[in-house]
């Protein structure tokens, strides 16, 4: 069997309010969890300060470095919002207010006041670009090539992120399964690595947990194959009950 | 009066947990606002795989670029936890099993059933190493040049960071403060723009939210003196109220 072709993504998260610790981020892991059913591997994410040149730098790395470019943050009204230009800067296109954009902005904000300069700057995007839907707040996402530049707010950029599944390209959904254990995982470190050198295709991780005063772990096993996963977990339960210890299936 | 110099510092989250979307990383903000008290700013953040050749390049490009570089995850006893062999390989030094940790980890084993070369894969260090106490778990950080090899569980991570508290040579703290205040921020962007022209040294953030079907936004002003940052709250206020618009300190 040939290997197949793995689809990777970068996400570069953009926003002062994260490095300073003010805001927790969360679309890290949701897009992460969005990608997985996609088919297509989140292999790097980025946190940068609202800054053109970071942004930059850091947007002309990971578009050509990956299948997909995804970007949370800084698409709003406000001062602060820098992306859309930043981008540009980096492809070295102009921004230009996209027309459609215009009128669906015009729309969400003919009963809320009306727009103003600032509203509109919701609908400058770099120059040949598409627009990703958002009927939360009205202001769209963009997608520019291989670029997908999405709203810092997790609910909105479910929204958009709801838009587009199901239209990218990928691989086969990477699927997971989970054992927990109240084992101290450095007791059974040996076990662990020889099940996964055991079911090729497979990869475990072991991530432990303190609670209650005892130490445990959960046992992730992580493949595209349905049968293989099931093999490697059943393996995995069997030799933890070998070892004399009762494992959880689903985790603890 | 001279800029002050300002210190940066890099974090690089390792981990595939974090990658696939099954846990979400709290170690940004903790680190952010750790350092916010030490007079450090976090620059940047990166999350890579449990990759060695990923996690070596993203060290040799961070410890490079920023004044510290600290990294989460990866130091623990199982054969997923390669962080200090990959760190090691990017230096080119040579992995060491450290005596003072390999003593910490047989006391701390002692009544819990004695060390295993599992277990002592975790007094593994590059060679050159300071160790950095970790009273919860036995298992200490690791500290070499301008590195900081944390661990990956939060609570965890977050020991090892009060050990090192007030021993980084840093600038000033960086202050903030809130306000909130229910208003669509595209109504006040220019306002914003504004009050931020009008005093230096002050950045301000505008972090909008929709709670229970109205749109608010809270404005976080950051600066490193006390009575500038006072200064640009009390004029943002003045000017939100002159709008219209009544603020909330703290925010909302």
């Amino acid at each position: 069997m040939a290997a197949a072709r793995i689809w990777t993504a970068a996400l570069l998260v953009i926003g002062d309010e994260i490095l300073s610790g003010r805001t927790q981020d969360r679309n890290i892991a949701q897009l992460a969890t969005w990608l997985n059913a996609q088919g297509i591997r989140l292999a790097e994410a980025r946190v940068v300060a609202d800054d053109i040149g970071q942004i930059g730098a850091a947007v002309n790395t990971l578009r050509d470095t990956h299948d997909y470019l995804f970007t949370t943050g800084g698409i709003g009204p406000t001062h602060d919002d820098i992306t859309v230009d930043a981008i540009a800067a980096a492809l070295g296109v102009s921004v230009i207010i996209h027309p459609r954009a215009r009128a669906m902005l015009e729309k969400h904000y003919e009963t809320r006041g009306g727009t103003t300069e600032a509203r509109l700057r919701m609908a400058r995007v770099p120059e040949g670009a598409e627009l990703i839907e958002n009927p939360l707040s009205g202001a769209p996402g963009i997608r520019l090539g291989n670029i997908f530049i999405l709203a810092g707010i997790p609910g909105v950029a479910a929204q958009m992120l709801e838009a587009l599944s199901g239209t990218l390209e990928g691989g086969q959904p990477m699927l997971s399964g989970t054992i927990g254990c109240w084992v101290p995982e450095s007791e059974v470190a040996d076990l662990l690595g020889a099940v996964e050198r055991d079911h090729a295709g497979c990869q475990i991780g072991s991530y432990p947990f303190y609670k209650d005063g005892r130490a445990g772990a959960n046992f992730v096993v992580r493949a595209t194959d349905q049968a293989a996963l099931d093999a490697c977990l059943a393996d995995l339960a069997a030799r933890l009950t070998a070892a004399g210890r009762e494992s959880f299936p689903g985790g603890i």
